[in-house]
């Protein structure tokens, strides 16, 4: 499994970002919000010795959407950014997602070089090329595939992330081992959330992202086996859009992992997934995640977001699962009492 | 010269769009404005047979932004569009360019055919992939490079265009010859849009697409002669867009023509463009376009508006030039005074 080509694993952010702008010509745009502009900012000097335009933006999921696009696109034209300048996104999913969004539609494209600075967008984000924002309550409806011109990951930026962000990151990295092997699931349980060892970590980021690579890279506009990497997303993605409408909105990976195991009793039950495997998963998950309770009155809606998902076509919700580590089919179809079942099994675990 | 892979001219467009929508599962929408509803879709009745769900916008480039964009991934939304949709752009070249961008971007990218229904259309939206919205009062600010799936043209929708729209189709027509050809002027000089004959008008769009695909083809994303497709469109782009804010707002080819008739001045002086050639293609653009009056106290906002153009880097107008028919250079710089008179150039030639 290699890195892709555009991607770099480094201890020193900086250094790697210096070299793409001393070969820059035009103006350099960087996109933060409150956050990373205090936090990370800082780490990168080079950017100010460049005299980098900041485009700020606010934080959180709710503002991936065309508003906060339309602002950044205001920024930059009234900051004079033209077809030459450099767009440089500092943050997580949100930012990467919709700062490559925004920079690939800026007077129809221009370079863009992605900082990833949290460990989901590590290890999630930061390659594969799907640039999106949410649109009319739904997920990343609104988007195209894209690579970054450069990918600098580096384990700086995740010292000063909370720990519920770095237990977020972590769902990705546990799909990525149900997806590769057991092995990796091994390696991930050594690392402890509450004691983060980061030269550890950096090590699972780096693991993690040559096997999305690997998925991904075979198939970028997901027509086939890129569709594994939505295992848990498409209960996940549904269990997120309905809990930013509560006063307990979840996290990306928080509702990933409650995702990861609903989907996994689907696996045990079509594709006879090893029950124990899915226990050891359950119980990672259960240890690691806060408990979370899917009400059953919100069962139906929650079928009618998965329905709306874009893996789905003529209607059928498609789902990616597994019969064993390593294991997989894609566009599985379940009943509608199967996700039920899968619903309730997820709501038993936290008894 | 080649006509692009993906265009097909043709006399029979519902055919054409036929064998499409033989081939095709999933859903079709077919996006229109009041217009081409009424006069063209009827001329398509393939679509109707196949349960084509209309889109319908409003006609008019003063809809071609993100608000008409987000109506279009509403109404596809709310109709079961997924991934698996076919998306049909049937009109001039809003609809063209918006539904292009609207079906690049739903569900990041479904597949799209687009059947020009003007003129313009026909000859310059047709080929070449340049997808985009208004934004921030900047014309085509917003958008990505993206080729339809299929371009049908077919000289039936034009028989029911205004005279006006056929005579602004044409300065894309006329600036064709002055990069490709006198002999083409030639030919375009025997078209009387007063007594149209379609089968030669025909013939002309197909010469037009040719000499188009050979610049685009060459350079896609716009790096280097694909340029000189922005012949008359520096000045013709801003004189467009100030018009726009006036009582007398101008269609894309009346601006374009007045954008030619400057960048030939500009041309002449620059390059030594000769003279006669000038006088004969501006006197062509008098005797067929009708008088337009440049104020003298609009000068300074058109070159504010030159200098937001997407092809300027450094903050400097770009101007794609010419010193012969065939004979061109790319990235041109003018000073003010040059550019003040070329419009005061312009502005004689209706004296």
């Amino acid at each position: 499994m290699n890195l892709p080509e555009n991607v770099v694993c480094t201890k020193n952010a900086d250094q790697e970002l210096k070299n793409i702008l001393d070969q820059h010509k035009g103006k350099v745009f960087v996109l933060a919000d409150e956050h990373t502009e205090a936090l990370c900012l800082p780490l990168l000097p080079s950017l100010a010795e460049k005299g980098a335009i900041v485009v700020r933006i606010q934080s959180g999921e709710e503002n991936k959407n065309l508003n906060t696009l339309q602002q950044i696109w205001m920024q930059m034209g009234d900051n004079g950014g033209d077809r030459k300048s450099l767009f440089v996104n500092l943050g997580g999913g949100v930012i990467g997602d919709m700062g490559g969004l925004a920079a690939s539609l800026f007077k129809r494209g221009i370079r863009f070089v992605n900082v990833p600075t949290t460990l989901l967008a590590q290890v999630d984000a930061s390659c594969g090329g799907k640039l999106a924002v949410d649109f009319n309550n739904l997920k990343n409806e609104i988007g195209l595939f894209r690579n970054p011109d450069k990918v600098i990951i580096s384990p700086e930026f995740l010292k000063s992330l909370p720990m519920e962000q770095i237990v977020s990151g972590m769902a990705e990295m546990i799909k990525h081992a149900v997806l590769y092997s057991e092995e990796y699931l091994d390696q991930i349980s050594e690392f402890d959330p509450k004691k983060p060892d980061y030269d550890l970590l950096a090590s699972l980021v780096e693991t993690s992202v040559r096997i999305k690579n690997d998925f991904a890279g075979k198939d970028p506009t997901e027509k086939g086996i890129r569709k594994m990497l939505n295992l848990g997303h498409t209960i996940g993605h549904a269990v997120e859009s309905y809990s930013f409408t509560t006063s307990t909105p979840l996290l990306h990976g928080e509702a990933v992992a409650i995702g990861i195991v609903s989907e996994l009793f689907l696996s045990n039950k079509i594709l006879h997934f090893p029950v124990q495997k899915m226990m050891r998963i359950t119980n990672l998950i259960a240890s690691t995640y806060k408990p979370y309770k899917i009400k059953y009155e919100t069962y139906d809606e929650l079928i009618a977001l998965m329905t709306h998902d874009k893996k789905n076509t003529d209607g059928m919700i498609n789902f990616s699962l597994m019969s064993d580590y390593g294991q997989f089919q894609i566009d599985q179809h379940c009943t509608k009492d199967d996700i039920y079942q899968s619903l309730s099994f997820y709501n038993q675990m936290n008894l």
